[in-house]
């Protein structure tokens, strides 16, 4: 039987080293700031924006929330995250994807100051990513990683999963998701092969894992033939079916062949909100110089 | 016996096309030019921009040629790439790598418009390549692509060899061939394997391989028992031997088991090269804002 990679206990141990971290930081005078925003109504953009802003709650992080209408201009929109990057209050600027239809995504994110992208989505900061060589590089520059994919490697690295010399196998090509965590992973020195809709004998693939990240977005769809014994997985697919949230992976299967393995909910979720903190505390320090 | 795919040939064709190109948009008063900088006496470097200026002349394509002494400082350095930004004739920069130690590289690749950085070496490229989900998306953007993986893509695509749905192996995971090459080959809808000095059992990794590209920096490091038979070979490597050049494939050996290869000298070289007046060429169109 698997052990279970708890994301709410590990995201937990985070927020209250982050907690510490902003107290100290308040005690000189700055208090971290994270604004968002979120255009149009999309239900579930609601419940992540809610959950964002609790959690900064939580753990003393200003939070500043703009709410703009569906029909709001792109030009609005740029105005708004213009007069963020001037705004010395707030350290960090975060839009909710996606964005209506007639705003054109792109220009949005390039229109964050880097110093501001606490998701880690500005060209220039993806850019930084694919550039550097090593964890140890990528932790010097205390650039932004982009939030989900450093959740992640936090996940393995505190559940002392031996990345280094390991055969990692992600399932999925997002700019999100698949493609930046591989970068992590080759980072930490794994081996990683990156698989998507166009793999042949995708199970073939998967079962060569020693460390396997499923974020494909199709329900139960890394079934247990699928796997090794001795397999740890990351489960990063939230697909809402009738009978409640469930992830990229047959869990109730896969958990029996697996040395370890992440639940959903309360595996890769937490941890993205988390990771979004530490962000946010690192852009008040960056940009407060404070070390 | 494996078929030998050409850089040399490759290249020749791609130049000619090149060369109706520009002498088209000569017609329209467009004459593409492409500054080259080279700071210090670094042989291997000198003989490099020989190369591209000569290419220049034979495409018609004018090339602006900076020599700076080895101690240069960077501010000097930072002012001429302003001033070259800013020369409506000038339509791509290069400066030549590596730096003298005492000038900071990142520092110089950013000063570089993005615009005309043609290397394809500039953050905000690098994070454009890590977005794009496709060839297609690439292809639309009219994007700088990095040389030589791009050089490697065309060999590839110009020798007919199927990359969708193969299993391609990477070994090396350098920001200038392993990193942007397996981003390509994901876009070309393989499924991608990148291994690297960390790797366990590199030779059971590099014998799945239906596309091998090989970017170590060690002669001959691919021998004939690390490979499958039928394998597509690709050589990056550019050793100098006392007997002459030499890449990162045991060539004689692994040749009688690929169903393709190619050589060194004349494969992967001079496609870098054609990718470079490739780049210089949309470079002159973008600016000019001809289509």
């Amino acid at each position: 039987m698997a052990e279970i990679i708890s994301g709410t206990e590990t995201s937990k141990k985070i927020q209250a080293e982050l907690k510490d971290e902003v107290t100290q930081l308040k005690s000189k005078g700055i208090t971290p700031g994270l604004s968002t925003i979120l255009v149009g109504e999309d239900e579930a953009s609601k419940v992540y924006i809610g959950q964002k802003i609790k959690v900064c709650e939580k753990l003393g992080i200003t939070s500043f929330h703009h709410k703009l209408p569906a029909n709001t201009i792109e030009s609005d929109l740029l105005n708004l995250i213009n007069t963020l990057n001037n705004d010395p209050k707030v350290h960090g600027i975060l839009c909710q994807l996606p964005l209506p239809k007639h705003i054109n995504t792109d220009k949005m994110l390039l229109a964050i100051s880097p110093d501001k992208d606490v998701d880690g989505f500005h060209l220039l900061n993806m850019g930084k990513l694919l550039s550097k060589k090593s964890m140890k590089e990528i932790e010097e520059e205390k650039m932004y990683l982009p939030c989900t994919p450093h959740g992640i490697i936090q996940l393995l690295r505190r559940a002392n999963i031996p990345l280094s010399g390991a055969e990692a196998v992600v399932v999925g090509r997002s700019n999100i998701v698949g493609k930046p965590v591989a970068l992590l992973l080759m980072a930490e020195n794994s081996t990683v092969t990156i698989c998507h809709t166009g793999t042949k004998n995708m199970a073939e693939v998967t079962r060569r894992a020693d460390v396997l990240i499923a974020a494909i977005g199709k329900p139960k769809f890394i079934t247990a033939d699928m796997v090794k014994d001795g397999v740890v997985v990351i489960d990063v697919g939230v697909n809402r079916l009738p009978e409640g949230l469930c992830g990229d992976v047959d869990f109730d299967k896969v958990k029996e062949k697996a040395k370890a393995i992440t639940p959903v909910p309360g595996g890769v979720g937490p941890m993205t909100i988390a990771m979004l903190m530490v962000n946010t505390v690192k852009a008040a320090k960056k940009l407060s110089g404070v070390r």
